[in-house]
């Protein structure tokens, strides 16, 4: 491995922990003080991830593109953009990564550091939701690269903002997140049986933006 | 048509369809989490509307300009900006897409797709405050063109967020979301009958902004 | 007049009837639908005034410099950056499209058009609130249009979000705005009586923070 | 003293004084209107934190880096860009300045002026917390420093504000800051016997941070 890929992959190592850790965490806290009422504890969630995946997308950005998200992975690697290879490790990495920052959040909240979700979300609705909002996702991603790049950071963080309140699964959009989500047991988890549903409608809504960006504004090789 | 004036329709429908199901989603998804508090409500509605008005404004202003209004389309068509026939196709996409928005959020919430509000917007403070809304989303857009082109996602995001809670209409300033709105029997409703007072405000409201803008920044053709 | 000295005037006109309009409109929603609780209507009424505050600084900037306040209005004058008359005329704008901006919320909101606060504000915690409120405002201005400019309109939004908080006073910082939320029984109100002690905290704020720009940043002719 | 070290430390003291009282204050506001609703309270916090953060990192930091933080300054020290007798002032001016903004926001909430935190913190989840916190919070700056210099301000007030709610502790990561809250019996305090397990914590994280960052993106001397 080349120090640039072992750079890049840490990038996304940082990343994927941070994120995960900071949309778990934040669940977490947000639940354990808002009193039951789930208006306020998602409204807290939301700040907390918008807040996290900016900066983290500013910071990481330039030296892996800052995926930490499988779905946008297949993307770049569907528009040729990311050999298969590096695809791969990136996505083993969000997912390890990842897991780490569950337990980071169990072991800062003093509970269980293995632990699985009981939160059923399921449901032709619930699926649609997944669809609507990595569509919106990668659509957001691969449009602003060609219209507005530098506005990628703020763009990707307040996509999500909104999403998690227009969309019926509160959005998750993200293949490794939704299986991160299911090993823990807290407000922003997600059963294990019901994960196999959510990541297949983030595939179907990954695919179909794709396509659509690629004749919205062209190939990677082509200006608008 | 044009691939170009196709392109432009194709952004004007994505903007539409993801601004509409986000006010209308996150009214929904903040309806019903929020236990009967009406200003936490409105906040989750307010933060979701401009976080996903910025990013579409961001990604899609520069394919179509990122209207999403027919009002937006009015003032640029006022100022010879936007050909009468193009700027009628605008309104026609921004009114299809948009309904199609509140159907997909029927759809991820589990609700008839096709309904109607109950909610009772009218009266003289009502139709001031579309008259205010508009004058100022109008103006702001018309200003910052000339005066700080790159903060018009940010200015026009913030500007809404703000006026929600400014006017006493919670400023829907825009007649495509007025009609899309009086589709969903949900917190970001507004009955069939009240539709013609806010949209007759709200086109009172961009013509007046538009002549005040023409003097304050000059015409199309001018520098300030 | 000049017309650029016109334009200029009007500017401020629209820049202070929509902030002050901003203001105290959001307090009027916010307290109206947060159920008494104080924390929420503030929040919501924190969120509107930064949000508003940055469209109406980013548009109007470039134009009349958006003041809006005649405590800016004086720490230019006193650095001679804007030469008296033109300063008083400033004064008398923001005064007289603040007092409108009030009287259209009380018109949006059908309450009476012409009424007085009874809300007291006054001691010497408050008074130190607004010392240290404007001359926070005033050096974050006079600092940042030497470092960092065209970072003004999210600094100043954002100095405000937090001043609302962080005083006792929560944040006037601007004696127009102090006279107009006199004249408004609401959430944003303060009692015509303790305005005096309100205004004569802002203008040593506003002095005390001049000089010490001017020593930290230099004066206007030198660059840091 | 040169008159540009001087301007320097007034620039730490500045953004010291008004960064703890903006934490402080705003802790004391919020508790004070939430009605025992902590969710709600840590929520205005989070956002009068993130906002004043901005404000003065964009405004002093092309002064004197913006530290307001001990942790901070260890690491621009580490990687050998801030003498060791400068770091000494910086870390004392951001105490002292630090003290005074407690000091201001007892004034203005007519509080006692001296008193002491009796909130407890402590634990091997709170000391992760913290360490977290500030590993996180080093790497952002200094990482972005190197990729994404001009989104410094806006990334460490939205990496805070996330922070605030995906660690246990709440985030403090500033061994000033740590201090100083023991000096205020309000919602944002911390008791002076915890205060010592929160600073080493703090002070491993920035340690850590550094020595991965001077991998990830080079010593000071290389381009990334």
């Amino acid at each position: 491995m080349t120090p640039a890929l072992a750079r890049r992959l840490t990038a996304e190592a940082i990343g994927s922990f941070f994120l995960f850790a900071g949309v778990i965490g934040s669940g977490v806290m947000a639940e354990g003080l808002a009193q039951g009422n789930d208006a306020l504890a998602l409204l807290a969630n939301t700040i907390a991830t918008g807040a996290v995946l900016y900066v983290l997308i500013a910071m990481l950005g330039p030296i892996s593109g800052a995926h930490f998200n499988p779905a946008v992975t297949l993307a770049f690697a569907l528009r040729r953009e990311l050999p298969p290879r590096d695809a791969s490790l990136y996505v083993a990495v969000q997912l390890g990564a990842g897991v780490l920052g569950a337990f980071a959040v169990h072991l800062m909240f003093d509970m269980e550091i293995l632990q699985f979700s009981t939160k059923a979300r399921a449901g032709i609705g619930q699926s649609t939701g997944e669809f609507v909002a990595t569509f919106g996702l990668v659509l957001t991603i691969l449009v602003l690269l060609r219209t507005r790049a530098e506005a990628i950071p703020a763009g990707v963080a307040l996509y999500i903002t909104a999403a998690y309140w227009f969309t019926s699964s509160t959005s998750f959009a993200n293949p490794a997140i939704t299986v991160v989500r299911s090993l823990s047991d807290s407000f922003a988890g997600i059963a294990p049986a019901d994960v196999p549903g959510f990541v297949l409608a983030q595939l179907a809504g990954t695919i179909a933006a794709t396509a659509l960006a690629g004749w919205l504004v062209g190939p990677p090789e082509e200006a608008p």
